[in-house]
């Protein structure tokens, strides 16, 4: 089944202890596509400027990926991100954002659109995502990400977006400051009773949790020796996951636990280079074969 | 088949953002030995002042644990211990450690000791380790663990004792200072390389990685929401560990994944109270318990 998403499409200026990359592509939405089109057809929803380049579009579409739904504002600037990552390559700092033309960006979808029954609602304004829940009333499936900056100023505004959703996925950090809970466990049921049935809690290098009404789980990443650009592996992760679950067209609890699986491996996959270099590649016959070895470093 | 450590038998004072225990029971060889009690008979060897409880040396001998190997210095000072956990229960400053009678423990073991066809070097001087692996030189399996202190204070000492063992067992911080790699995957293969035939990074609340020549493998910490005192987590992943490859007579690779997961869920239960506190209302069956949750939690 088709699998919309709204998000960012970002240029990223990536520091690691030991390279640099200027104006990557990058973004939730364009990261999330990407991965997500291993499994199923992909509508973005999305702004950027006209520094867009043509040749990021190309590629999107090379992975058939609907890229009708983005919009280019004339003489504007695509939304920038500019961090650095310690030596343990796992915790960075942020030392820009700007949110440019997304800042202000209010689309009106078609209606193809709107009748897309998979939904995510990736990194991005809180308003923006109630505006696209707004107009996709029928979807199947609603899953959103969130981010330190919206849980910090727009608290109530979240607080109601959570009630609308069907799944939240957060990294860590960002889940013990929506919840005040140090224990992760603790932290993801309680987001869970603030309004979405499911809540997925990314580890990064450790892995993602998964909590519903019945399911307290965790999955470990895949332990790969190459960590080049971490930059991207939490939408990875969510495209992989959501991609997964809409190409299935179901997500029964064992679904949703296959699809954390390819979650984990397609970001496994994502941070052996920077931006989306080493995604482009692999193929499905890739995440494949690293899902058999994961499935036998699990079983015992 | 009967399992030997050597280490520390301890008190230990402890604080967590919500709680404090001082001088309680612990020490490495006595969190392994408990640990290990639930599915192999084990020998005890360590050191202890005359401040050291009759109650503790009962409470381990009711669990089968030889206690036979442990010398009471008369006027000497037990082997102590003081940390402060931060608000994220992973993190711990150590305030206070005094070496005390360990620090000149100097054991002769006993004939049946040194015919122990498994044995475990707790955490302990590194010096201690060589003269208990002189005496033991028929050991079926050799595993030590090891710590920051002599990590960098013996690291000679330290390079020629991974010659003399089959395993070594230590964490994630350690693992990095000792192999000088921030990735933990690199640091595994390369310690692996110093020596031993396999290297397990204990990982906390994230779980524990494994590393042989033909194997890499990553299994996750059990998601309990309740961590009240994260001491001798690690200890009792070990004993778990070893307790389990002794009552199985082998370490096949097979077996060794078992015993990895035994040792994570022995740890689980360990940091849901104070000292020994949990464990000891526990048995054997519990464990299982946790084990078939475990195994359906990453069966997809």
């Amino acid at each position: 089944m088709p699998l919309l998403v709204v998000g960012t499409l970002g240029l990223d200026s990536v520091e690691t202890p030991s390279e640099r990359r200027e104006n990557v592509l990058g973004g939730s939405a364009v990261y999330f596509s990407y991965a997500a089109s291993y499994f199923t057809s992909v509508k973005l929803v999305g702004v950027a400027g006209d520094d867009w380049p043509a040749e990021y579009t190309a590629l999107l579409e090379s992975r058939q990926i609907d890229m009708r739904g983005v919009q280019i504002v004339p003489g504007g600037r695509t939304f920038r991100w500019r961090g650095r990552y310690r030596a343990n390559m796992n915790d960075r700092d942020s030392l820009e954002t700007q949110l440019n033309v997304i800042a202000k960006f209010d689309p009106v979808l078609p209606e193809e659109h709107r009748r897309c029954p998979f939904l995510f609602l990736a990194n991005g304004p809180t308003e923006l995502q109630h505006k696209i829940l707004d107009q996709c009333s029928g979807a199947t499936l609603r899953v959103a990400d969130t981010m330190e900056l919206w849980i910090r100023t727009q608290p109530e505004r979240l607080a109601e977006l959570l009630k609308r959703i069907d799944g939240l996925v957060m990294n860590d950090s960002e889940a013990r400051l929506l919840s005040g809970q140090e224990n992760l466990v603790a932290a993801g049921h309680s987001i869970r009773q603030m309004g979405p049935r499911f809540v997925v809690i990314k580890k990064g290098e450790h892995g993602a949790m998964f909590f519903s009404k019945h399911e307290t789980y965790v999955l470990p990443a895949y332990p790969t020796p190459r960590v080049v650009d971490p930059t991207g592996a939490g939408d990875s992760f969510a495209g992989g996951m959501m991609g997964y679950l809409a190409e299935q067209g179901n997500f029964e609890p064992g679904t949703l636990k296959e699809a954390m699986a390819y979650g984990i491996l397609v970001a496994s996959f994502t941070v052996e280079d920077f931006s989306l270099d080493r995604l482009k590649r692999i193929e499905r016959d890739d995440l494949q074969h690293r899902m058999e070895e994961y499935r036998k470093m699990l079983s015992f």
